[in-house]
């Protein structure tokens, strides 16, 4: 918790999801992650998570910087900006509610792919990795259900992203294209 | 099952993967998925997997095809192909022992990303979706593992691919000069 404290310790901490247990089931339509969950597995899931509130402009994470957790947008919206070669930040998403961020290094520990920033009052549900843990053990069929969820994602993403690079290989065709991922 | 055998049946049967455990757990040092199994884990593991045998040249998995398994390569060698915007065959990887194929699709259920055909005489253990849900409920803690593995594995490809593709769109000559920095 030192950790998630130190890297969230600029957003005002709202309390446990518990209590925002209502908003994020109605995010349930338009968030992948929880897409199959029902009301009573939002609530569980909600007393592993906390609430954080970001007012416009505040950078939510950092690209580069350390943080092992992952967030869902319950209001609000955040642009994603990631560092080109010449060190410009270029954005590459814009993410509203019901949206997950930072669900790589949540997994991997290794540091944030990109920047995030609020363009509106914003609020966030926090999962940290420690969390994820408490569930895989406290509650381990709702922790199988979510890490299901999150490998279905990252697979989704992961096609997408390996056909786009394939499309954009095809179109230079002096590159040699070296491994992408299998099928 | 009944789908499992259909989309393998051009393969030999070599049985359940238990009596294969020694050789599996030999593949751990090499083997992302199974990099922080015990040899107890993965002796239950095998006990959900089959074990299959291809002669050299047998195409494996085809892309575009269903099939929701996914393949760990105990022996032998493989080249993944993926058909370019002219329906071209192209490699795009070569995988040995240890290394496992067809994630993707044993998660989400959608067509193979890509073709593998065996260059090696090679033997295969598989996991299918079904066997997958079996281990979630019947070895919760396993099946966590596994998942956690699975996750792992998808989102440090994913880092990489992302890195790839803004590389090459960084690279784009159409892009707008106002994207690039001046002196």
């Amino acid at each position: 918790m030192a950790e998630q404290a130190a890297h969230l310790s600029h957003l005002e901490h709202l309390g446990d999801a518990t209590k925002f247990s209502p908003q994020i089931h109605a995010l349930i339509p338009k968030c992948d992650l929880l897409e199959n969950f029902s009301p009573a597995e939002v609530r569980l899931l909600a007393h592993f998570m906390d609430v954080y509130q970001a007012p416009l402009g505040t950078e939510i994470i950092r690209e580069g910087d350390g943080g092992d957790f992952m967030l869902m947008l319950v209001e609000g919206k955040v642009e994603v900006h990631k560092r080109d070669r010449w060190n410009t930040p270029q954005l590459i998403a814009v993410v509203d509610a019901g949206k997950t961020l930072g669900e790589m290094s949540m997994i991997d520990g290794e540091a944030r792919f990109a920047t995030c920033v609020a363009t509106e009052a914003t609020v966030l549900a926090v999962l940290d990795r420690e969390n994820l843990a408490r569930i895989i053990v406290e509650q381990p069929l709702l922790g199988a259900k979510l890490l299901m969820e999150l490998v279905l994602m990252l697979s989704q993403r992961l096609r997408a992203t390996s056909g786009r690079l394939l499309d954009l290989i095809d179109e230079q065709p002096q590159r040699l294209p070296g491994n992408v991922p299998g099928p």
